[in-house]
């Protein structure tokens, strides 16, 4: 796909020779940099990014990672918000984990990924040694609602499995590939932890209500008729659940050469409904499977069994 | 380009017919409703709506119309966030005015209009009486940082000059056309301002970094001199900035038949870099120049001179 990825061997997690040139880079959007920040120094243990869409469930996990990694605090001090100086991404660290927000849809996501992946090589790590998981919400097709789907490929809103960006005139094609070895061990980590998983498709469209096939945006010009016969098709072709920013995320990962999987919660099965309004209390504990997954993996992974 | 919009005559801020036959609607990701709140009573005298990308910056924007339109605060109050139950977005209310956060790119900000569209009908508002405006930052084209674009149309990162919606398996594309009679008076009010103000197109694309050209981001496989090339092409045909949001304002409000208009800063000017590393308070006062220019077409909107 990219002349760089064929020629660069050195392990990276960038694909770009400009950037060894540059005197200074600042990561603009999570307010970091190479010259006003020691980047080694404080993010070289890093092994494990954890992304989502709402800033105040990725605070909550970070917290939520102190107890479960027993993760010693310094005496007086508490987690902060690292990427304080714009209000753009929360990002927290602890210990190996990052928890960081990357707002919603593709493009808020893209501007984050190549930020944390610069940020990632400024502080030396190997991408072989780093894993980074999407743990977030969708809608489901024929699921129960609270049903955990960890996505084994993402597709576009017409089912095209790779994610397009216009570049310099030309429409360059990226494979959304995941890591199937992965996805096996969270599957069995799920079954650990008793939470219902299932593989399949991610659907990931540009639009959450006509791109997704809603009835009930400001616009909407076919029947629901219509909306039925596009979402079972979907789902007879192993779609499970749709979502906003898998494909990036897939596509970014594979691309970068990194190990990744897409844990999206189901919050209602599209083929019954549009509305989300499931009361507030249930939502919220649904919302804690795909986290529980991914810390009860990197508890395995640390060692902390 | 919609049936719906031959068809659907009566004035309405949307094009939907199964909004009438719904019991409910759950605006979910500004956590409001018509059931749970009474949207009339709060929304009717709506007559602006500012849209931005930073939930800070329109927070500030909002305290300062309170100052810039001599709103009257009740004693004992203050503003509050009413969108506060979601961490999405702020939505702020002073007086006619409600300013909001879109976060970054398309897809976020489709979200927010197809429910800022249902707000304002269920509100009861008349499309005829409301103006939309995007008030934000941009890398300029061969413009002094600071110069305030107003855009006479967007187009995508090959220069289309509309949005694709991929619609249940067909892609649909919307025109993204703006208002030129409201674009001429910002121009003149620009002027009486004393703020550097062009006319020009606006180039809106999916991804920050290789959808712009840059040289700085974790991928990249052209050289400075295609980057260059392709900025002066797109230069020579009118694009005065580039950024992320203008084609889905512009096409979803000419659908709904709302004057719009675009304001974006410019925070660098692509033909010498792409790094964002001015200093903040400079930042912050180039920031406010295209609220300064929306606050006095406004204030005269209104009465207020």
């Amino acid at each position: 796909m990219d002349h760089q990825d064929s020629v660069d061997r050195e392990p990276s997690f960038v694909r770009n020779s400009n950037l060894s040139c540059m005197d200074e880079d600042v990561l603009y959007h999570i307010a970091l940099g190479n010259k006003s920040h020691d980047l080694k120094e404080m993010f070289s243990d890093v092994k494990f990014v954890c992304f989502g869409g709402s800033p105040s469930r990725m605070e909550k996990f970070a917290f939520q990672l102190v107890n479960e990694l027993n993760y010693k605090m310094t005496a007086g001090q508490t987690l902060c918000n690292v990427a304080g100086g714009s209000d753009r991404y929360v990002l927290y660290k602890v210990g190996p984990v990052i928890s960081v927000s990357h707002g919603m849809g593709i493009p808020s996501l893209s501007i984050l990924i190549h930020e944390i992946l610069k940020l990632l090589n400024h502080a030396g790590c190997s991408p072989s040694d780093v894993t980074f998981f999407r743990i977030g919400t969708s809608g489901g097709l024929g699921l129960e609602p609270g049903t955990v789907v960890i996505s084994e490929a993402a597709v576009d809103g017409i089912l095209r499995p790779y994610m397009e960006v216009a570049t310099l005139g030309m429409i360059i094609q990226h494979p959304a590939l995941l890591d199937q070895e992965l996805n096996s061990k969270l599957i069995d980590v799920a079954k650990e932890t008793d939470i219902k998983a299932v593989l399949g498709k991610t659907m990931c469209t540009y639009d959450f209500y006509e791109g997704q096939a809603r009835l009930d945006g400001a616009f909407c010009d076919y029947t629901p008729e219509d909306k039925m016969a596009f979402l079972k098709r979907a789902h007879s072709r192993r779609v499970a659940n749709i979502e906003m920013e898998s494909l990036c995320f897939a596509s970014m990962t594979h691309r970068a050469g990194i190990k990744s999987a897409v844990l999206c919660v189901t919050l209602l099965d599209r083929l019954s409904g549009d509305q989300i309004n499931s009361p507030h209390d249930v939502m919220e504990e649904w919302q804690q499977r795909p986290q529980r997954i991914v810390i009860q993996y990197i508890r395995k992974q640390l060692g902390l069994e």
